[in-house]
């Protein structure tokens, strides 16, 4: 069995005591840190950064560097996935993803195949090793996918949207078709995720960024079985020891059924409790999460006092990974981010009894 | 006492019997219906049609005699108060609204005041005796406003925005200006809401668009109390006869905060079930919703059967007032709302025992 100079971040998924609360931040090799603008200027677009294993792993670190993380996340975009299933990605600033041929009838359904995890995302196993080598077992490496709803909803809208109109419009209209893609998605995702796990990875997180648009009915029918899919074949191709967090944004309300799927960590985002989700769930499952991304603008003082508000909201000492509500904004002051993780440390550290 | 040819919607939000559940569309008098888009090229710009008496009581009408509906809505915009507080409105087709002068710092706050409804706003009101003036008591009026919150978003952001970066930044580092801020606006909405009562609405609904932008916390801080003001306000001025419904979009994991300010109805949007929020409510408050505004593309037997699920969630009859989770879209066809219109109807019809 591996072992982890700091493994808090897994005994707080495995239910495990831990000396303290350990936290991690949603994108944290990003673009509110000057080092990662200058690498990424220097591998030159964002998919170039993601197909270079050796930049993808510097800008992995760097957040390491400068704060007391307890786990490291792969450097990598949800939307590898579809341009590897030959959509066509582009990514530009400003105006966001974009693939070039979108899927938007049965024809283009049937056309979809999983890709070879080990061939045309190739780049992403590369670069976890990369990873998983250079971390050397310092803290965890978070591996991800983004879930077949959320994918879907790229791949049919063609890029982002306000109102998945399109998407909806298909599971409405024709669901078996909208469940013929799920399906190729979720068998694309697991392979990917399998990968990953062969690659090093130690936890895996699959995003539901969009599953929060469903309604309560509509969730349950079309994103969360494909995610329940992928914690089965994950644990398994694990023998249990890599957890998976599944993170809905918007699923607050649904917190019972996701936790069904068995998995072992639910990311919360900044609008429920979690203590009262606590309360819901038992302590069967560990709680990642919520402090309002935007909180970090405040001053220094007020961000130990959200710190404080949600270590207390969560209460007693148990199953909690500290983490935003969703990824840190770019023009966030690093220095406002150490004053969390710190805080984050100092007031969960549980003192001899 | 008024008296109307159709009172089933104030029944249900009054918790007594009725012989089926009523049903009304967030904007019901809207672009997806084509002689509301003749309307409103006759008026000019969506203010101009705003602002003219005649033509907003036309356009109000105009889905009363396409359905069945049991409730009325005064044509209007949320953004006539902050209008009325001179920021400047301006709403163009494909970019939003704009507001000239927005109110980002403690000079802009304090030099804010609550309008005088029957001047500045003088033309909603005027509306409101001409609507209440031809429906006679056909079916009741609701008259609305946007929650203090929801305005203010507005006010700061300078209009629409996708993550409320500004006033954010201002309620987690100068909340002291954000309150004074609110303080304002609800009393501006507070005058604006009763004196639409004594102008002849016979319900009244306040919609808090961008509450679940909000951590559960600073819901509680800096939207509903302001909301609970306003609830309490308008039921005193009306020895509560004037029925409230409190909609906070995406603010499904706080009902029971929502129902302690003493509302009669709790609009819901799609995320959340009918009857696990009745379970979790009791009989004290009505439901109003929740039907996902994009079902209405599926064809009419797949929204027959949509009406026929979101009825049945919500279960035995009572309280429920069934629209959907939020506005109707520009692009749904008509037929398809008498569809979901005329199964309401039908689906919940109570037959003799």
């Amino acid at each position: 069995m591996k072992t982890f100079g700091n493994d808090t971040f897994l005994r707080a998924l495995r239910g495990e005591p831990t000396d303290y609360t350990p936290v991690w931040i949603m994108r944290q090799a990003g673009r509110y840190l000057p080092e990662y603008r200058a690498t990424r200027a220097e591998a030159g677009s964002f998919l170039d950064l993601c197909r270079n294993p050796e930049l993808a792993c510097e800008v992995t670190l760097q957040p390491l560097r400068r704060f007391d993380l307890d786990a490291a996340i792969l450097f990598s975009d949800i939307l590898t996935v579809p341009d590897a299933m030959g959509l066509g990605l582009s990514l530009n600033e400003g105006i966001g993803p974009r693939f070039e041929r979108p899927v938007r009838d049965a024809a283009a359904v049937a056309a979809l195949a999983a890709p070879d995890p080990e061939d045309e995302l190739g780049y992403v196993m590369d670069a976890v090793r990369t990873i998983a080598g250079a971390l050397d077992g310092r803290v965890p490496l978070i591996g991800f996918a983004g879930s077949p709803w959320t994918l879907a909803t790229y791949m049919v809208e063609g890029g982002s949207s306000r109102d998945f109109k399109r998407i909806k419009a298909m599971i409405y209209e024709s669901p078996a078709l909208a469940h013929r893609m799920l399906d190729t998605v979720a068998d694309a995702v697991t392979a990917y995720l399998e990968a990953q796990v062969a690659a090093g990875v130690d936890a895996v997180m699959v995003f539901d960024t969009w599953g929060g648009s469903l309604g309560w009915r509509a969730y349950r029918e079309f994103s969360l079985p494909y995610m329940a899919r992928i914690v089965e074949a994950v644990k398994a191709a694990a023998d249990g020891t890599v957890p998976v967090t599944l993170f809905t944004k918007g699923g607050g309300q649904w917190v019972e059924a996701i936790a069904a799927t068995g998995c072992d960590g639910i990311g919360l985002d900044w609008t429920g409790s979690l203590g009262e989700t606590r309360r819901r769930l038992g302590e069967g499952v560990t709680l990642q999460g919520n402090m309002d991304p935007m909180s970090l603008y405040a001053p220094p003082e007020a961000i130990r006092t959200e710190v404080a508000a949600v270590l207390d909201d969560f209460g007693a000492p148990g199953r909690h990974v500290f983490n935003l509500g969703h990824g840190i904004l770019p023009d966030i002051d690093p220095d406002h981010v150490a004053v969390m993780v710190d805080a984050v440390h100092e007031l969960s550290a549980r003192g001899a009894p």
